[in-house]
């Protein structure tokens, strides 16, 4: 995507085909700063303290991850049980979002095929370069089918401004180009639709006030940040017309597994009857969980992501403790919003009702006989 | 009540009779800090800028503005126009909770009852202490009526750790003694009753992570810090028995306005059936509005509330920008959670649901003949 007139996305391998570059999500919006991937462990540290996040970002992170491997064999050829024995590592990496199990699984099937050392390390590159070519192809026909949800919003209130809420980042930064929960909100902007969008600030880790902002900003759209408290109150109001979020697992049944938050979210949009919709590509269903609340793993990560917040005071990343010294908290990363809060999915296939009825329709291949 | 083995009250008159001590809320829990009010300027500033906060409160301090409005008075007897302007003055300081106008119209009608210019200051003087009396008192019986709900679910529990959960701070600091929300909590917890609150850190000025927080901390309560977007995932996995709030305006028909994201808490109750109390005392009734929703006015504070988080780096209180520079941010108050979300009341003359009918049964003089 652009960002200051430069055509940019947050991964790319770099020309010596030996290191993988990816922004530091960290830092955003204050620093713009590309991160050297080399390894393995490079890698997972990578998704583990989220420089890289977002479910489809993570998926491709980890199939660059499988080259690296086997880029790095320390024997030649490249032993299967090596690369198997890393791409568990990969895999164990986070645990809610479904797509790096899927992207490492893929790639590792693709190099199981193939016989040298040479051969398994073009392999994984081309399939790593496949998926994210995947992704972003399937963010830009989620863009395509979101958009005329909104353009239909649009015409309904002849032309004034539509207003969408949406939690966390599932923007471009989350995947490779147009986002997901993203990519309808572009190309309603790219459409001449007037739009605005409220960005749930999204704590601990305020991916929202942090990466949803400056992406809407840089792109030019209207936005404006509120606390997580606040949706609610605007949807009594009339203030939003429309949710869209990301998922980073979905259940075959229509569960949705997101960013901590988003179930408050849902509820209070089925309370004053707002359509909830759940933009995801289809890396991100996973075809063995029938019951979300009771089967997705949530992770939880450092209380301390709670306790200090990061941002910049005169210049300098400063991370301030704004609680007491001595009371513990605790950081559940992601919360599951059942199926009957959600209006429809938006998917590079088309849009459905999150049911298993209705995802099977778009995707009948994963019907089990 | 107790702090490192000392009683403090968030407020009181100096021994000089001339200024008006309160703690400094805005600082906590990083220092703790008195500052003087001498005149009806300082108290209006210390309400708008929340050097006091919570709706007991601010009735109070406003209280003690007028006594300091007497006190100052330019002239010799005490004009009543000049009494009257200033009264309109405090009330204006901050728009939604109701115990401000309430507790200023108190002390004006007892003022304009007496003569000449000290038994004016007098009357305020007396006048205030009552009122500040009264909600300590009034805390101390929600307090035991709130205790025989826990009591039950302790019970029910068979003694096992029940998990109360709460949103800002309706603690002490809010009041004058034991709080609204927390005078259950306290007193479930000097009865020896096991119990763990779950602290909804509470954007944008972090009340409860600040706070409340630091409340149960100095009193030895078992309590964790979560972001207010954790509490539906505890509330979907049988993580809270109880969810106790305080508020800011009541409707007579039970709707209630309190910080900004009580909503969302009530919404995520009512869909795991989890009860839902409110404590107050009966000064935060409005007994002219029906419609909370539509008619409690919701205050609008500057964004950069928002956009920056205060905090400790280093022994210093900063203030770090968490959003990109030029993103807009905007910053609703209060939120009103409609009667039908709300499980109980919980005032100083018992519980009773949150309809007009069973408040006007706790409140027959309030009746309209």
């Amino acid at each position: 995507m652009k960002v200051d007139g430069q055509n940019i996305r947050p991964i790319w391998l770099d020309s010596d085909l030996k290191k993988v570059k990816v922004i530091d999500q960290r830092l955003l919006p204050h620093e713009f700063l590309v991160a050297d991937l080399k390894t393995v462990d490079d890698v997972i540290r990578a998704i583990k303290e989220m420089v890289v996040r977002g479910a489809p970002l993570i998926g491709v992170t980890a199939a660059y991850g499988v080259y690296l491997a086997a880029l790095n064999s320390p024997t030649d050829p490249v032993e299967d049980a090596y690369l198997i024995e890393e791409c568990i590592r990969l895999k164990s990496a986070r645990p809610t979002a479904v797509n790096l199990a899927w992207a490492v699984d893929e790639i590792l099937s693709e190099m199981l095929k193939v016989g040298d050392a040479s051969e398994k390390v073009d392999a994984a590159r081309k399939e790593a370069e496949k998926i994210a070519e995947a992704e972003a192809e399937n963010c830009r026909r989620i863009g395509a089918h979101g958009f005329s949800l909104i353009d239909k919003i649009s015409r309904s209130k002849k032309g004034k401004t539509v207003n969408l809420l949406t939690h966390c980042n599932a923007g471009w930064l989350a995947c490779i180009e147009y986002g997901t929960a993203t990519a309808p909100i572009y190309a309603a902007f790219d459409n001449g639709i007037d739009i605005h969008v409220w960005v749930d600030e999204t704590r601990p880790l305020n991916q929202g006030a942090r990466l949803t902002a400056w992406e809407l900003g840089k792109y030019g759209i209207k936005h404006t940040i509120i606390t997580d408290n606040a949706g609610g109150h605007l949807m009594q109001h009339d203030m939003v017309d429309m949710v869209i979020v990301g998922t980073d697992r979905t259940t075959f049944t229509g569960d949705v597994a997101n960013k901590i938050g988003t179930y408050l979210k849902a509820l209070a949009a089925k309370d004053n009857n707002i359509p909830f919709y759940v933009a995801l590509p289809s890396s991100t269903f996973d075809w063995k969980l029938r019951d979300g609340v009771r089967d997705i793993p949530i992770e939880t990560r450092n209380p301390d992501e709670v306790r200090y917040v990061q941002g910049l005071d005169r210049g300098d990343i400063r991370h301030v403790l704004i609680t007491p010294a001595d009371s513990p908290a605790q950081n559940f990363a992601f919360d599951v919003t059942p199926s009957r809060l959600i209006t429809g999915f938006i998917t590079e296939r088309g849009v459905c009702r999150a049911s298993e009825k209705e995802i099977l329709r778009l995707f009948p291949e994963k019907k089990k006989s």
